[in-house]
Parts: structure tokens; sequence; C-alpha cells
């Protein structure tokens, strides 16, 4: 087992590595910006290295220095938690090549699934569904329709160069196909200055279910079940719960056995989460692999019982996983909320500032994981969380009546956060009644708590 | 359902009610001291009242005082918590014949199961296991010493008017038995002006295991499994866990029926705890009952997921348990150490004074109930307890490491805590066997840490 382990990471998730090495007898090695040199992660970590000044470019992103850092400190193993370097292949590779284990799959693996192409052929060869399509560009408008019909209407003409919706277009029937193309095409080149689209079948009401899975390197795959993470604000998650509230159990089983499949065909070992959309008719299709811990986590553990970093770390070091699928069931439900540091009434402005007082929730079913305290100073370089407040209870009831309590409790005081939506949401009939789409909020959340 | 429960208690479990309460949907109205003015539990609750100045015997002892609150208030309910008036037969009898329900057993099974020799009669007849004596005073030296022999050596003499290890000998053989009943009458007579002395079976290496129980109004009774409390300081619990690290099946199966039999015989309604006395050879032998929600009810809420506040509150309100005792399952291991505002270097002196600085543990399987936040002081007027530090995970092993994980992380700053005492015992090769007794951290501690 490691000795030592750096911690390429900041906030939250790096506390979390943190717990994780303290309870295995691990040293932890934090890194820093200058901008975080009074930050939680800095104080609990064994030892603390600055490696920048505030930005991320300026520091947690700068691999020289934190493989710098991990050489200067000794450490066996660099952990990259999520964002910043850990979907980083050439850090990833780097990390390798300078003698220090990287907590994650191989570069290899991480490569060829950070490619959507890629991944969706890997997809397709493990006989997990995708969204039907194309498979490749379109030639012209009589290609358009044949495919179109093929895959029934409404259809997504998407730009291969596209991004930010930009390039993207919907075509109810075939009457707007022409139109929706050319308008596709024209605003892709514009923006792109390539003209190449392709076309999907448009999921109506997509729901987001995620499968979270663990590898080690003996060729054992587990699934920790799904999670719904829904309810999101301009496909950014707000709040995720295990096990989904509205997915009928053959359905459950059908999606995690195709994210076991997708990764056992990926020679993948370490953490990952199998994303996919979900149709109303809870047909399932593959969108990506997130090749890393995700902030969602703590719902599946919560559920499971199952310590996911401390997993990852004794998959990285060789060992076989410690449990077998079998050992594990779903129990009750969990619900995470991000708390940002952002103010819900202003369109989510972030609100960085000092933090005047606060008071963290406790009690029955409750866990906050959080680096920031009274007296803290959410910086503007980073991103806007600053907690999660997961609750786990027996039923779905229970679960929303503690997390409407817990984050009651949550004071904060001197930044705006994302509390009131929170309230709003969970009080929310669609949202009680388990299936909203991903679009819900953005139709449905006009700034009321 | 009640509306609204006026909480007559404060700090943590004040605290705990107020979220039982309002996953709910009651509303809760908490009274305080001048001293406690700015505490959490006033600033959570719905409403607050203050029912007098610093001391308990000027607030929270005040009966007068808090049924007048009850009164303002218009509450339906009084949940007493623990300590201060949990267990007055005479407040629950006022609280009632004011109108108000109060959340606990009726003032007859209270004064009943408060009186030791009506409790150990009730026991005997429910065929629960006393510890073995002479069943009332001793007339003489004779009838002592056909006692000792029938029970068998050592034996406890014990002062009928005793309290604080005064007027309470051992005689550890027959020779010694005169002298040390002279030493026991004559110290009871010194120091109660009352001679009388009995006699019991002296337990060897002790350990204290109790039962949680709860009962509602209609006849069911089920119990929570069994709670082990030996880690005790002068009498005093410190860490409590659940289930017993070391007691085999049969034994703990025939202690929590036998506090079903006792319970059931009391004609008892609500939570409650039977305590007892565990030997070497796990013979256990019935202590008392405490009428009351205990100190360490969330390591038993831990590892079955029952809220045994809100059961409480259902209990009251006339409603069935929500579960039967097929229902109910021991899932992992939950310990809690008590937090203390005491410098266990200095003989557990108090240390009231304000927190400068506060950081709560969170992370998987770690609950911590806790009233104090930044910038609270400690007032000296009431217990010193600052926060009961919980943790939950699958085996034993893994809730030691959380917990001296989570102790890590738990920083205060201003005032001295139980802390250090905590990180002692936790790695403590004798509390790791898990076998230790009562009497363990008397003869074992000498302050390091």
């Amino acid at each position: 087992m490691f000795q030592r382990i750096l911690i390429a990471n900041r906030g939250e998730i790096a506390l979390r590595i943190i717990r994780a090495c303290r309870e295995m007898g691990i040293e932890s090695v934090a890194v820093y910006s200058q901008a975080d040199a009074d930050s939680m992660h800095v104080r609990l970590a064994d030892r603390a290295l600055c490696v920048g000044t505030t930005r991320s470019s300026d520091s947690y992103l700068k691999i020289d220095q934190i493989i710098a850092a991990a050489e200067v400190a000794g450490v066996d193993a660099i952990h990259p938690g999520y964002g910043f370097l850990a979907e980083n292949a050439q850090f990833n590779e780097m990390c390798r090549s300078s003698g220090f284990e990287f907590i994650g799959p191989s570069p290899t693996a991480m490569e060829k699934l950070g490619d959507k192409n890629t991944a969706r052929s890997m997809a397709v060869a493990q006989n997990v569904p995708v969204v039907p399509g194309s498979d490749g560009l379109i030639a012209d408008f009589e290609r358009a329709a044949e495919v179109a019909r093929e895959i029934g209407f409404p259809v997504l003409i998407k730009a291969t160069a596209g991004g930010g919706g930009k390039g993207m277009r919907v075509a109810e029937t075939e009457d707007v196909l022409v139109s929706q193309l050319e308008a596709a095409r024209n605003e892709a080149i514009a923006a792109f200055g390539n003209g190449g689209v392709y076309l999907e079948k448009f999921v109506q009401q997509p729901r987001h279910i995620e499968v979270q899975v663990i590898a080690d390197t003996h060729g054992n795959v587990c699934h920790l079940f799904e999670r719904d993470c829904s309810v999101q604000r301009r496909h950014q998650k707000l709040v995720e719960e295990a096990p989904s509230p509205d997915l009928p159990q053959e359905r459950r089983e059908a999606i995690c056995d195709a994210a076991v499949r997708m990764i056992k065909g990926a020679d993948y070992a370490g953490a990952g989460t199998v994303e996919f959309i979900v149709d109303k008719d809870y047909n399932f299709y593959f969108i990506e692999v997130n090749a890393r811990i995700q902030v969602e986590h703590p719902v599946s553990e919560m559920v499971t019982g199952v310590d996911l970093i401390q997993e990852q770390i004794r998959v990285a070091a060789g060992e076989k996983l410690s449990f077998q699928q079998s050992d594990l069931t779903c129990s009750g439900v969990a619900i995470e909320c991000r708390i940002n540091a952002e103010d819900p009434t202003k369109n989510f402005q972030p609100c960085p500032g000092k933090i005047q007082s606060m008071f963290a929730p406790g009690g029955l079913g409750v866990r906050f994981d959080s680096h920031v305290t009274t007296g803290y100073t959410v910086p503007p370089y980073y991103d806007s969380m600053i907690g999660k407040l997961i609750v786990h209870r027996p039923t779905r009831e229970m679960a929303i009546a503690t997390m409407l309590r817990a984050l009651k409790e949550l004071q904060i005081e001197g930044i705006s956060t994302t509390v009131p939506f929170h309230e709003w949401i969970l009080k929310d009939e669609a949202f009680l009644g388990g299936s909203i789409d991903t679009k819900y909020v953005d139709r449905a959340y006009k700034g009321q708590s």
C-alpha cells in the first residue's frame, strides 16, 4: 500500500481524499495556491506545498509544479480529484513517467473514452445502446431525410465542430428538415468555420441517469447502482440522488449491466461513471464515461456503505476490489444538494466573499462535506461550490424531509448560496413526483424560493 | 399529530428535538436561560421563550416557568429531553394536568421505575435477572454470613442510605466480612445517620450494557438492540457503541428479550433504556430503567435507521410504533464519543469559555450532533458536553478508523476538550480488544493522549 499520496486538487474533494488517506494510515500531501493558503485542506493535510499564485492556470493546472511538489514530498501516488487535471491524459502519463502512480485509469483508457466518437464506437461494440443517428457526417439533404425517416422524427442536427448549443437545431418534422439543416450548417460555418453536421434522434423529456462503476487491475468490475442527476440548470447538476426515483427494476438492472459491459470493454481500472440519457419510455442511451471520481459520488457511498475514494486508492495500488457485486446492496435513498456560493435570485451569479458566520447541519442521516467555516473567504478564482449536503434515509419521502430540515439548519452569513433554490426544488410537485427531465429547472425556476 | 411542541431543555438535545419536529412538520418552541440567549437551539426553534436567568435551578428546572411558557406558546406537548426535568414525575404530572402531553412514560411508570427497590421487584417478577443479594437489610453478622455463603464471595456491602461510594465495602472472603460490615455501617451512620446495610454479589470486571426499547400505548414493545457503555470515568459514560463488541449472539438475544419483558411488565409507553451489568462470563443483571431518551441514543439510531425522537413523538401522540420487531436489523457498527469542554490532562476539569474557532468534521459515516460553533461561549452553569461525535461503518475496525480521523478533523480552539482522551482510548489495546470493564479508564488513564 502507498505510504504517501499527493492530492492535486483543492476544496471539499481535497478534504475528502485527506479523510480517506487518514483512515487508511496513508500520509496526505496537499498542494495549494496562494489564494488557498488558509484553506482547510492545507490545515488538515499532513503536509502542504504551494504550487502557484491565484488562478487555476497559475496553480492547480500547472503540471510541472505539481510533479515537482510530488518529488519534493516523496509521494508514491497522485490523486487528481475531479476537475482541474483529473481527465488530462498528458498529466496522467507524466505522473507515471515521473514514477508516481496516478490514481485513475490508464492514459490510454482515459484518452479513448475522452474522444466522443471512439467512446461511441466502444459502446456499440459492447452492445450498449447509443442515441440512434447518422453515424458520421451528412453529405446532403437526401441522406439526411433517409436517416431521419429511419430513426424517426424529431431529430437533432448537430455540428461536428459545435459546442455550447451553437450549430444545433431540432427538426420536428420532415417539412422543416431542409431549413433547419441549412440553419445549423450556416451557424456552424460562421462560428467554427466548419459546416459538417450529423443527425441524432432527439430524445424528448430526457433524464440524466448515470452508473457508478469501479474496476480493479485483476479484471473485476462492479457497479454501485445508479444516480439520477436530472436536476440541472444549463447542464450543471444541482441535485443528485440514488437510486433513481422512477426507474423500473428491470431497467435498473439493464442500465447497470450496460455500464459494466462498457467498462469491461475499455480495459479500465479505477472508479468511473457511465452516463446515460433516458427517455420517457425508459429507453437509455450511452452519452459518455467520466474517467474519474465525480462530485456526486457520496450518494452512491451512502446507499452502499462503500468508501469510493479508499477503493480508488486500493485499486491504484494493485489490490483487488474489497467486495464482489453480490456483496453490494442499495439501501435506502440518498440525496445530495450542491451548495454553491451563487445567488439564485440573480441568475446564479457567483458570490465569492467572506463567510461571516456558519453553522453546519448535523443529526440523523445528514452528511455535510465542506471545506468552509466561519471566517473563510470564498476566493473568486475557482468553481463556486462550497459544500455538498447529503442525506440518507430509509425512504425518499424521509430523505426529502431530512434535506429540507438540514437546509434550514445550514446557516451561512456573509454570502449568498443556492440554498433557496434547493428549498424550492425539494418542495416542487414535479420533483416530488420523481420524473423531471434535465430541462425542467431551466423552464420552471424563476429565482423564487 | 401534535401541531406544536415545547422543548424543556437546552444544548444538543434541544437541537435534536427541533430536528425531529421540523422533519415531522411540527412547530418547535424553545425555552432558554439568559445565559443561553444566543444559543443555536434558540436560533433554530420556531419560537423561543426565556424562562430564567443563569443557573439550572433558576431556569431549566423552574417547573412553573416552563408550564407558563407552554401556555403562552399554546403547545400540545412537552419534550423534556434528558437531564433537568426528564425523570421528574411531578413535572410529568403537572404537564398532563395543565393539558400538555408529556413526551415520556406515565408519571406512575416513571415513579415506580425511579424507585430502586420497586424496580428490582418488577425485574424479579418478570424473570429478569438481578444481582443476587440479601433482598433487604441485614439484621446481624450471622445473617450476613449466611447470605454471603449463598451468593458466593466476593460480596458488596451497601448502605441503604448510601451514595457516592460512601457506606460501601467489598468483602473478598468470609474472614473480612465482619470487619467490612462494621466499616460500612459506621461510615453510613457518620455520613447519613442510618446504619442499615444490605448485601449484593460483587460483580467482577463489570461491563455496562444497556438495551434501547420503545413502547407504544397499544401494547407494542420493541428493542433496538444493545449499547455497550463500559468506557466510563467515575461512572460517567464517555464512549458508547452498538452493538456490544464482545457479546455472544445467544446472550445478545437473551438480554434484549429481558429488556422487553421488563418494559412489558411496567405498563410503559415511550422510549426507555434498560441497563444491565454484565460479568466476565456474560451473566447479566438488571440495574435500572432510564425512563427517558438518553445521550447515547444516536448509536442505536445509526445501526437501525430509526429516528428515536420522531418515534417518541408518535407514541406520545397515541400512534402505533411505525415498525415491528421483525422490521429491525442491527447493521454495521456505531460509536459515539462525548465531546466535553473539559481538560483531560487536568482531571477532566470543566473548561467553559469562548470557542475562538471551530471546524465540524464531515465525510462518509460521520454524524456530529452539536449546538456549538465559532464564537459560541460555553457557559459555566450547565453540563460540559458540547457535542457528540458519532460514526457508523460496516465493521468495528472501520468505525474506529473513521472516528480517529474525525477526531483529528474536529478543530476547536479557545477551550480544552475531551478529544485527547478519545484519541487515547480508541488506540488502547484493551479497548481494541473489545472487552474492557467499567473501571478500566479509572485504572489506566493518566491524562496521556
